[in-house]
Order: structure tokens, then C-alpha cells, then sequence
């Protein structure tokens, strides 16, 4: 059932938490083969940043469609690395602050990390803790080259760390020579058919014959996309009704699917 | 006669209240079968915000042509849900305000919307509340960037938040990624034919032969210039004469209606 | 004689009523069908927004050539509306102030408008309201988004309002989206053969043999440029001359209205 | 001989006639019959402004190459009017002010002017004036938009001002809107070979084959670079000989002037 | 083994030569002919600028792609030069400075040169200190111009000075005029796949055969790409297994060599 | 030998003198027919301004190819003159300073001057002055539109003064409208074979069939390059050779001067 259908995840600690949990707020389900693959390269350079003397800062950047599912992607390993300092950095803690502020408190977690031997920093939505906007087009200077230079300063002695970006603006980060000051990037594409498959599989809110016609229907989707469908079409019409299918009672009814399919896209 | 042709509207509480009546100043009438199929997709979005664990958040844009009806849509729905906070930030209340004091005052609608169980907010000519113009273009990046982060910031535990954006504009919020950042948008069209018949017979202004004559005349035209034209013409040469068209005592003359046509279109 | 030509002024009151005389110093002259037709709509207007429970707030742009008599014309009508209350907003009461100073002046009009239950608010030269220049092309954004939401902004319940802007820059005032955000759009044009004829006749300035040579150099000409023209060639070649022309006790001089025709066209 | 050449110049008050007088430092000299039509032209002005009830307002634009003695013509017109207030607003006596403490100067010359019966206010180089630079563009939109509303504010009642412009810059202006905003603009030319030939003889420092062959040599040049070869090869290679031309004593070697010549154009 | 393979570092004092040990944190490798050169060509204007009282400044600019040594390479140089005097200016140590507080800060560092008969100041990544972006372009004109001047301006009688620029822009700091102020330009380059083995011999990391294979597959890269896909390789799946690669006692397995390389290029 | 080679530099006061010393650093050598032409231009000019009371402003402009002896020449000029008031305006002296308070201290610059009954300014590298980047371009519109002014602005009664500008970038300048507002403009070119001879001679560092060799390698080049090459081979590779070899006692090495050329240029 639904519950078991999410991964493990281990308790971590304080605030910082709080906010990394939000990223995956309803549990991390399989996403196929690509999304794997990309969660044990990260989990390499969690390795990696562990056991080197000689490179002390390892920067790597998630890129791909909005919904792909980077932010709770990044979310995962920061937990999962069980490293003493984890801290998200995202403009939904920056709402209304000055671009110059909002430098000072994205240097202020780098400096925080350089105390801890071991660190992990996600810096989420990169266009948008830059301010971009694609008309003019126009961001933040200040923050962009306050970004330029951390993402290349090495931690004092002994400190040890692993810049995690994401965006969704991949062209744009390029030309501004964000990209390339990433050690890698990594593309955390959309679900295709046999992706989704797994996840409805995993949901188990279909009767086997209607999995298979969903299936059919669905080429191509973000996972946030899928799971904003599958709730729609969970609800029905009537109240209440979502609870009885996630806990395996009810199934989909998958006209109701098809309809907020539809709807949605 | 006109007064029952409006729709009925439920008692609601204090200041919002009235900004929200102010939307829809004469009344709502039966707009046809388009303009009925996005009020019901919006009341859907309302059960959905209300029933679902999973999806705290949605968000829904309103694009149409200027006077389609966008705003009194909005705060019809808002009223009919009955959530305890419904708010519209519009920039008729923030006439002469910075950018910064702007932000400040929709982030503080949010933050006020995080405290109540359920929510509605509405996000009134988003462009502008942007301050767009379309030479240069320029508009405000400081109240864009705060929107695109409280559009995607999720409410805390326990509280579920519902906001419909309306514009004039889609091209240039879609542009801005302002589109993309709405979960679901909706098209709210000018009148056809068969709408605007509907609407002046709710209205019973015309005899049956004129009413004829003056559908033939009008094939697309928002319900803002349909009723201003309907207005002029009934008010006729003589004051007053409008009191006796909507109470149903006259009706208005054909040729009268003809020339306040041509003047405003 | 020219002072019988002049349509009568009612008396009306205080400084705003200065203001609003100078916009037409030399009193106003019968400018043919096509100024008189739009005096009237304008005058329409007045009565609807009298007489209007549904409509409080009614918007109406004179548009066309410099020097066509848009301000006059407005003048006229709201001195001729006899509503308590009428403002003329213009740049040139505001010569040196800030833009956000003149977005508080502006803002404060509208306000006690408000209080009034009928008001004309006259605002002229918006291209000049909004320190427009094509070069850049730059303008006060600030003011242009004051006056976009000010002019759709509803008068509180009881209160009604006509606001008549001018402008010699329809383009680029459209492109502002301005244009849209009136209700109404009338065109004042210069003057044709005729008109210049009608007017030449009511200032009795001609013999009737030269005034028909005059006519026939005259195509298209603002009122503007025409009464300057004729001022010039009353005063011909020695001092004091005007007076007697335009009491009637002297003609023009044909050639000398040549000599001053070319120089200033 | 020079002196006499110069033509008179009345008697003026105070420091306003200091800094015009500097305009036309070694006098006037009759540069042809073109710049005597401009003169003529502009004094019909200041008889028009003396004698108009009408027309309490008259602005005219003197526009030409630099140094064809646009300002030196203007500066003499408003001596030679004998009105009560003359005064020359210029970019030099308002060197790094700021913007908007320049815009308070040039008002305060108007508001001056509005107390006097008669007034004359030069605008000079009013590109300069406008900090206009032809990369970018540039340019004080706020200094602009000051000037644009004062040419076509109306003096008080009883109160009459002529408004004189100089520009370098035609185009420019014209693409500002600020050509159009002058009542009149006048062309001053660079001299041809007979106002040459004019100048020349007055200044009486050829002798008269050297003259004609002088001539020869010149087809289209500016006054003021005429004048400044003149007084270079009239000071030739020895101290003080430029005394002794200028008096009449000694004439100028008329190789010297052609070396001059190419030296300079 | 690698510690033999570093060349050897000469004692140096203070802070400054922290920073410069850090942009060599791994001490340095022999990168072939090329780079042997420019470090030449650095040492013979250090050399230079010693013995000549003709040029008591000496400018030259290190260019090149990223990551291929220009900062290590000035480091080098500037510590071997043992000159009393040695500061490199960098945005790392201006993080969240202003415009004018960087200006402030990098002229300080050459009015402290000033004060020492011999100095060297490294200014390390040029486009950074400007803080160039590729998009609009933008970058501080403010900087920009102090740089322009300090890189001209002679130091006092009697002191001399060398500063080395950085730079991976080379072609937008040449549209900057920041080249032509250079004395002299050099080109810090790729490795090619002779300075590739060479670097691998010195490492002595791979068996003989492993060697061979591994430089066949590598044929255009910098040594901070080469170097990291060592480390990774170094460490292999199991922790501390780097440690014992570096010091000898095992080799890289050449699949993981492999696996690295396609996965960081 | 060297030292005889320099031409003769008289006497001068006081600071503003040292820093024209500075820009003649080591002294000044012919440089063929082209650069004296230039200076005796310029000498004239100065006998101009000092003899003529029609004329008290003259400017002009010495522009050309970096390196190229502009600064040198004004300098040289300014000194030879012994002009009680002789100034420099140079950004090396105003670094750090804000666009306003280098406008003020041009204009004080040029208010002291206006105090002397003979001045000359040479206002340096105008386009530093300017704070011009190609990029964009952007440059200081305050410090330009002061400097236009006050190349216009007549010295009070009694007061001469010559301005010499020198710039690298003229067509900048130029579309400025900076090259029209000077009176005259001269091209300063790099060396040609010729000129190069002849300062070779004068340096006397090359035995003759060395000198023919060196003169042949070498077709276009600035006075600076040209003397850092000589500089560079005179140190060789043991130092304190260069002084001997300016002392004339030795000879520079033909082969280690083209290495020192091919290395520069
Ligand atoms: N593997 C997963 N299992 C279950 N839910 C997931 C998974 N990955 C993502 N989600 C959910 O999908 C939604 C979108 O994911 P996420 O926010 O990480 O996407 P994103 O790529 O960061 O999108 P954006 O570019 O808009 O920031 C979130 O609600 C998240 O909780
Ligand atoms: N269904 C309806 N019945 C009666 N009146 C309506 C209806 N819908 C809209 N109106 C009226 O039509 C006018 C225009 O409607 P509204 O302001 O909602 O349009 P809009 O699409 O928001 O326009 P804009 O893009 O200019 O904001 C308003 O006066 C409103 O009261
Ligand atoms: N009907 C009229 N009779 C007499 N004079 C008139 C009439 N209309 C306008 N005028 C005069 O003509 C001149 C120009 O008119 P007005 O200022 O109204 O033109 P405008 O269209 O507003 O020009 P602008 O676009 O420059 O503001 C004014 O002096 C005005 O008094
Ligand atoms: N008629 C004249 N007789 C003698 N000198 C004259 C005459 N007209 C102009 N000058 C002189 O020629 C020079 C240039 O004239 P002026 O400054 O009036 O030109 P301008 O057209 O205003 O130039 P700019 O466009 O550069 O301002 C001045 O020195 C002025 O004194
Ligand atoms: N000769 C060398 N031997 C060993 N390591 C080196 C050598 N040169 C450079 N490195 C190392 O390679 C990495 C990149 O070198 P460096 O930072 O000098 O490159 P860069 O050209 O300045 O790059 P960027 O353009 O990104 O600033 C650093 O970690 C540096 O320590
Ligand atoms: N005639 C000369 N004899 C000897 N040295 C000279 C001579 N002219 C110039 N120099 C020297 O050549 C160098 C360059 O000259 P200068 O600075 O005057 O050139 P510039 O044209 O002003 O260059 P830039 O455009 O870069 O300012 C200086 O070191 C100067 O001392
Ligand atoms: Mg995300
Ligand atoms: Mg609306
Ligand atoms: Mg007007
Ligand atoms: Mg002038
Ligand atoms: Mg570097
Ligand atoms: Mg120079």
C-alpha cells in the first residue's frame, strides 16, 4: 500500500529539518532506473567529500524540468549523508529581504558550514534565490556573484563540504557562467512510461486493469504532475474519499482519472 | 425582471467582504455555458483544497480579455466557499505604495492566511499589481520575485491555502514564468451570440422582437461593454428613464440601443 | 464682432474654475460639425453619469493633434457640467516635483473627488503627466501605473465621477494601455476648408472678398495655429492695430495674412 | 575700419547684460542678408509679444551648426528689445549643479519673468542644457520634461514673454517633441562665399586683391571659425601685429591666412 | 612518489602567503614545456622589474581557460620572487563588499606596494573582481576604471612593482581595454596529452600498462579536471584507499579511472 | 650617449610640476618629423593665446595610439610655455572619487586657472576621465557634459587660456560631440622606420650594423613599446648591464633584443 510504497527516511535533527522534510512532504516513492542513478551519484560525492584531503569542497548541480523532483532529491541525500551540518538555502526564507541581506545570510550559512568538519549546503531554485526573471531579463548581480565566489572558495583546514544546486533554468545559469563553476551537473528528467508505471504501481490506487489503460495515457510527466493527478482523481466527488484509496480500501475510478488528467495538463 | 436574474449571493463578514461585493457591483447573471463550466472548475478546486492531505496548496489563474468578468468570477467563488480567511490583494488599495511596502503587504496577506485552517486568496490584475507596462517592458521584479515564491511556499501543517490569480496578460506572465507557477489556468472568454441572448433576456429590457434584432447585431463582446451599452441605452434621452427599464415598466428602444453600440465599440 | 462669436461661459467657482478659464483665454469659437459633435457626446456623458446607479465611474480620452482644442474643449464641458466638484490635473501646476510627489498630488484629487457625489477630474497632457519623451523612451512609471488603477478604481457607494484625460500621443499612450483602460476614446481633429471658414466668418476679421481668397489657402490647420495667424496679421505692421480689427472697425490685410501664414507653417 | 564696422549696442542694466554682452565679445558684424532676415524676423517677435493681448506667450527656436552665431543673435534681439527683464539661461552658469537643482533655476528665471510686464528668457544650447549626449542617448528627462511644460505655460494676466531657444542639435530636439512645442524655428546658416566676402570687407584687413583671392578659398563657413582664422593670421609670427591689423595699420599676409586656414578646417 | 613529485616550496611569511598557499593546496606539479615556459617569462619580468630604472612598473596578464593553473602559477611566482612586498587580491576576501568598499580595499593594496621598494600584486580573476556577468553584460564600471588607473599610475621614485592579472575572459576584458593596459599577455593553456603523462608519471599513481591506457584516453584537459578525476579514482569504492594510492603502496584500478572521467567531463 | 640624446627641460615649480615631470619620465627623445611638427603646433597655439584679445579660450586635442607621446608632448608643452598656471587633470589623482566630486575638482581646477592672467590645463586620457568602457558603453555623463561646458566657457576679462586634451579614443570621443567642442585636433601617430632610426641613434645602445638590423625588424611602433623593448634587451640576462649599456660602455645584444621584441609585441 501507499505508506509502504515510501522509502525509509532516518530522523535528523532541529529546524534545519523541519525544512528538508517539507521537500518530500508525502515520502520519496521509486521513480525508475534514471532517478536512482542520480541519487547514487550524489550519494558518491557524499563518499567522495568524506574520504578526500585534497579536495575539500565538491559542488555538484541538479538540473531539469519544474516538478522533476530535484529539491526532494536533494532533500534525501542531505538527510541521508548524516553529515553534522545540513542547511537549505531558498528564497521562501528570503520573501521580502534586500538583495544585499539576502547575500549576507547565504554567506552566513557558508561560514556556519566552514566550522563543521563535515557540511552539506542545498542551494534551492538557483534562479530563484538570484532573482531572475527572463524578461529584461533581470536578476540579482550581487547574489549571483556572491554565488561565483562561494561555489569556488575553498573551507579552511580539516572542514570538509558539498554545495548541492538545483534549477530549473539551466540556459540561463549556463550563460551566466553558473554552470561550469559546478565540479558536475546532473539532469533529473521527467518520468516516461515505464517510470510511471512504477510509481502507480508502488501507489497501488489502480486496479490492475486500470494501471495498465493509465499507463497507456501517460507518456511523459513530472512526478509532481502525476501525484497532483492521482490526488485529484483520489478525492472524486465525494469527501473523504482520498483516505479510503491511499489506504487500499477504494481504488481510482479511471474515467475520474482521465477527466483531471485533462484538466491538469 | 432584473432583479431576479441575479444570482444569489450568501451573507459574508466584514471589510473583505465589501471589496469583494464591490467586484461584482450589479449582480451576477448567467453568462452561459463557458463562463458556467470555469465557475464549477473553480468550485471544484475548492472541495479539492478543502479535502486533500496531500496537496496544501493550489493555485489557479484566471486569463482572459479585459471586462470578461475575471475579478467578479473570482470573488464570487470566494464568497460561495465560505472559508473562514478570504482576502483579494489588488492595487486599487495600494495606490501611491513602494515596491517594498507593496511586498510587504501580500506577504502579509499569506502569512495571515497561514493561521486560518482554510484560505482563499485573491491575486487581482496581477499585472498590475506588477506595475507592467508593456514599453521597455518594465515592472516591478521585487513584487514579481515575492509572488513566484509565495505561489510555490506551502503552508504550514494543518492549513490549506486556495489562490486565483486573474490577468489581462497572459502572454507576459508566461513570460515571467508566472503561468508555469500556477497549478491549473483557466480561460475566461468575451460573450458569443448565444451567451449575450442569455444575458439580456435575464436581463428583460428589450421586447421579444428587439431583443432579436439586437443579438443578431453583436457577435463577441465582454460582459463589461454588454452591460455599459445596455445602461446607456436604457437611460435613454430622459433622466430616469433607466429605474423604469430594469424595474421592468419600459423597455428600451432598439435605434437608442444601436447608437450607444456603435459609440462604444 | 468676435465677442458676440464667443459661446456664452456660465460663471462658475474659485481657483480650480482659473485654471479651467485659461485653458480657453480667448473665449470659444464654433470649430464646425465634428468639435461640436464631440462636445455633445461628451456632454452624453455627463448626463449618464447623473443619472447612473450602475455606472459611478465613467472615462473619456480626447485624442489628436496638438493644438486642436482637446483641453479647451474639456474646459468647457466640465464648466458647462455644473458639478461641484471640477479639477483639472496638468503638469503645469506641477513643475519640479518628484514623481512620487506628483503621484500624491494626483491620488489626493481622486480622494476628494470622492467626497463630492458628482465630479469631473480633467487630466490633461497625459503624456506630459507621465514625462514622457520618445527618446528611450522614458516615462514616469510610477504615475502611469497610479493613473492605469486610479481610472478603474470604483467611487465609494453614492459618489459619481467623470474623468476626461487629453493627449497629443495616442500611440503611445495606447501601447501603455492606456487607451483600453478608458471607457470611451473621441478624436479632436483640426480644422477643414470649412471650419477654418466658419470660424474665419465668426471673427469678422476679413472683408467678405478676402475672406474667401483666405479660405481657399487654408486646407488643414489646428485652431491653434489659425487664431495665431490671424492675431499676427491683426497687429500688422504698426501698434495698436489689433484692437481696431477685432472690434470690427478694421479688416486684415490679405498679404500680410499671407506673410504670416508661411512664416509660421 | 574694425570698430565701425561693429554695429551699436545700446546701454544695458546689471549682470544679465554682463553675460550677454560675453555672447557677442568683439561686437557684431552684418554676416548677410540671411542672418539680417532671422534678426528682422525676431524682432517682428518682440513687437508681436509687446502688442498682443492674445497671445501673452511667443517661443521661437534659433537652430543651426554650431558657432553660426545662434546665441550672439539672440543675445542682440533681446538687447536690443529694451524690455525690462532679459535673461540667458545657460549651461555655464549652472556647472555641477544637479539635476534638479538646475530644473529649480530654470524655473525660478520663468517665475521671475511672470512679475515683469515684459520678458525675454534665453534658452542657450539647450542640448546642453538638456545634458544631451548622443550616446545611448542620454539626456536629463527631468530638466526636458521642465522646459517642455514652461514653453507652453501661459504668463499671468497683464504678464507677456518671449521665449528664445538656440540649438545645435535640431534633430534631436525635434525627436523630443521639443521642436514642436516652439511656436516658430528659425534656421541660422553657416556663411557662403558673398556673407564672406561681406565680413570680410568690413573688417578691412586685406588688402583688396588679397581679399578676392581670400574669398576664393572660402565657400561655406561658420562666423565663428572665419573670425578665428582672421585673428590668427592677423597676429602672424610676431607679437602684437594683430593691434596693427585690426586698426587699420598693417594687413595680413594673405599666405599666413591660408596656412591658418588649413591648419583650422 | 607524490611528494617527490611536487617541486619544492620555498619558506615564505605572514597571512598574504597563506592565501597564496592555499591556490596551490596540493603543492606543484611539472605541466610540460608550456607551462615551464610561461613560469620562465613570469620570472624574467620579476627579474626585470628588479634591475630597471626605466619601467618601475611592470604589468602582465595570465589568460586562459578554467582550471588550467593561472592562479597556482602567480602564486608560484610570486613566492619564489621573495620579494618583501607580495598581496593577492582576490573577490574570495570581498565577499558581500560593496562596489566602492572593493575599490577602496584594492587600492589600498597598491598604496601599500608603494611603500616597499619591491612588490608584487596578484590580481586573481579579474572578471570576478569586476564582477562581470555574461548577461546584459554587466559588471562595476567602478572597479573597472580604478583598476584601469592603478595598472597605469607609476609608483613613487624609487619603488618598483610587478602585478599579475588572471583572468578566463580573456576576450570581454580585451572589449574592456583590459588587456592593451597589460604590458604583456600569456596564454596558460590546456595539458595536451604529453603534459597529461607527464603529470601521471610524477603522480606514479598507475602500473605501467594502466598508464599507457590511461593517457591514450585523454588528450585535451586541465590539470584541475586531471586532478580531480585522480582523487576520485584514488578512493575508489572503499574509504582510505586514496591514502595508501598517494603513498605508493597501490594503484588506481583503470575501469574506476575510466568511470571518473566520463563522469566529470 | 643617452643622456645628451634628451632635450633640454627648463626649470619649473612646485608639485603640479612634478607630475608633469612624471609623464616625461625618462626625459625626451626626437622622434622624427611628425611628433615636432605637433609640438610646434602646439607652441603656436600657445604664442596665440598669449597675444590675442579676441580669442581668449583656445583648445585643442592631441589624440592617438596608446603609447604614442600624447601626455609626454602636453606636458613637454606646458613646461616650455612657463605660463604662470599650469595644471594637469589626470584620474591617477582622483581614483577612489565619486563622479561628483571629480566634476568638482575639474571645475576648481579650472576656477584657479580663471585667476591667472595666463593658464594651461591639460586635461589627460579624457576617456578615463570619463570613466568610458566600450562595453555597454557607459561612461560618466556628469563628467562630460562639465567638461563640454567648460571647453566652451570664455575666461573672465583679462584671463587666457589654452586647454589641451589627449585621448586614445577618438571616435568616442567624437560621437561625444568632445572632438567638435575643441577648436583644432592633432593626430599623434606611432613611430614609423624612420623616426625609430633616429631615437635608436640618439640611445646610441646598438653598434651600427646592429642598428641597421634592429631598424629593419621594425615598421610601426609606439615611442613606449619601442623604448620597453630597448629597455629589456639593454638589462640583458645579468643584471646592472643596462647601465652600462645607457652609459654607452656596452652594447646590447642584437639577437636578445629580437627575443625582447617578438616577446612584447
Ligand atoms: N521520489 C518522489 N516520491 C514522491 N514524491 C516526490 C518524489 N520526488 C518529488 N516528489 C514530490 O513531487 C513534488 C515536486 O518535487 P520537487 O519540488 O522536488 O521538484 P523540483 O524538481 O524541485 O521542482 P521545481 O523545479 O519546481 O523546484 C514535490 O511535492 C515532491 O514532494
Ligand atoms: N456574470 C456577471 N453578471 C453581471 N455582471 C458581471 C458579470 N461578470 C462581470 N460582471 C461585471 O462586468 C464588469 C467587468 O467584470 P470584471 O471586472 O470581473 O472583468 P475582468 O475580466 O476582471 O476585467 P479586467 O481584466 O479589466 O480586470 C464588472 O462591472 C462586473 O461587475
Ligand atoms: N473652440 C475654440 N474657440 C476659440 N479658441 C479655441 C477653441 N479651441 C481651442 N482654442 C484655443 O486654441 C488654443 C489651443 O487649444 P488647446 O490648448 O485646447 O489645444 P490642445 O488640443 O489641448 O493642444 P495640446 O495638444 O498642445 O495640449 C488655445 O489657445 C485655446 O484657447
Ligand atoms: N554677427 C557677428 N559678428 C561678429 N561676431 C559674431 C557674430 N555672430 C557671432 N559672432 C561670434 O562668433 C562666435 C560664435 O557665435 P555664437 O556663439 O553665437 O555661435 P552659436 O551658433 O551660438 O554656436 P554654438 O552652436 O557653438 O553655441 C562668437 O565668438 C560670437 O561672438
Ligand atoms: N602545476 C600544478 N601542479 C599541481 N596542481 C596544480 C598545478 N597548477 C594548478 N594546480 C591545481 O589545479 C587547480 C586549478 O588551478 P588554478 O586555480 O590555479 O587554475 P586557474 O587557471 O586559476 O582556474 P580559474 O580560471 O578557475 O581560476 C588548483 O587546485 C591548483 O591547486
Ligand atoms: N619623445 C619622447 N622621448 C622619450 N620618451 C618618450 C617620448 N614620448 C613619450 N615618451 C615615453 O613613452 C611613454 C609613453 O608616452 P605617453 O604616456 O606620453 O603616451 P600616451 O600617448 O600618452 O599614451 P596613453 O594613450 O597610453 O596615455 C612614457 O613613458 C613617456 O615617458
Ligand atoms: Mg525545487
Ligand atoms: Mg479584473
Ligand atoms: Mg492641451
Ligand atoms: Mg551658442
Ligand atoms: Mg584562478
Ligand atoms: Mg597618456
Amino acid at each position: 500500500d501507499f505508506l509502504h510504497a515510501l522509502q525509509e527516511v532516518k530522523p535528523a535533527f532541529g529546524a534545519a529539518m523541519n525544512s528538508l522534510e517539507m521537500c518530500r512532504l508525502n515520502g520519496m516513492l521509486d521513480c525508475g532506473e534514471r532517478h536512482k542513478h542520480i541519487q547514487e551519484s550524489l550519494m558518491t560525492l557524499v563518499e567522495q567529500v568524506k574520504g578526500s584531503d585534497r579536495n575539500p569542497l565538491l559542488t555538484c548541480l541538479l538540473e531539469g524540468p519544474h516538478g522533476s523532483g530535484k529539491t526532494a532529491m536533494a532533500a534525501t541525500v542531505a538527510i541521508d549523508s548524516e553529515f553534522p551540518f545540513i542547511k537549505i538555502v531558498s528564497a521562501e526564507n528570503m520573501v521580502g529581504c534586500s538583495e544585499s541581506s539576502k547575500c549576507g545570510m547565504i554567506t552566513k550559512v557558508f561560514e556556519d558550514a566552514y566550522k563543521s568538519p563535515l557540511s552539506i549546503i542545498i542551494l534551492d531554485d538557483i534562479e530563484r534565490l538570484l532573482e531572475y526573471v527572463n524578461i529584461g531579463p533581470r536578476f540579482s548581480n550581487l547574489i549571483l556573484q556572491t554565488l561565483l565566489v562561494l561555489l569556488k572558495r575553498l573551507p579552511p583546514k580539516g572542514r570538509r563540504l558539498l554545495v548541492i544546486g538545483t534549477t530549473g533554468a539551466t540556459e540561463v545559469l549556463n550563460e551566466m557562467g553558473m554552470v561550469d563553476v559546478f565540479n558536475k551537473s546532473l539532469h533529473v528528467p521527467e518520468l516516461k512510461t515505464a517510470d510511471i508505471k512504477r510509481v502507480l504501481e508502488n501507489l497501488n490506487v489502480f486496479t490492475a486493469v486500470d494501471l495498465e489503460a493509465a499507463v497507456t495515457a501517460l507518456h511523459q510527466l513530472s512526478i509532481k504532475k502525476l501525484l497532483m493527478v492521482v490526488d485529484m482523481a483520489a478525492q472524486g466527488k465525494f469527501k473523504e474519499h482520498a483516505d479510503a484509496v491511499y489506504s487500499g480500501q477504494r481504488k481510482i475510478d479511471i474515467s475520474t482519472f482521465y477527466d483531471c488528467l485533462s484538466d491538469l495538463t
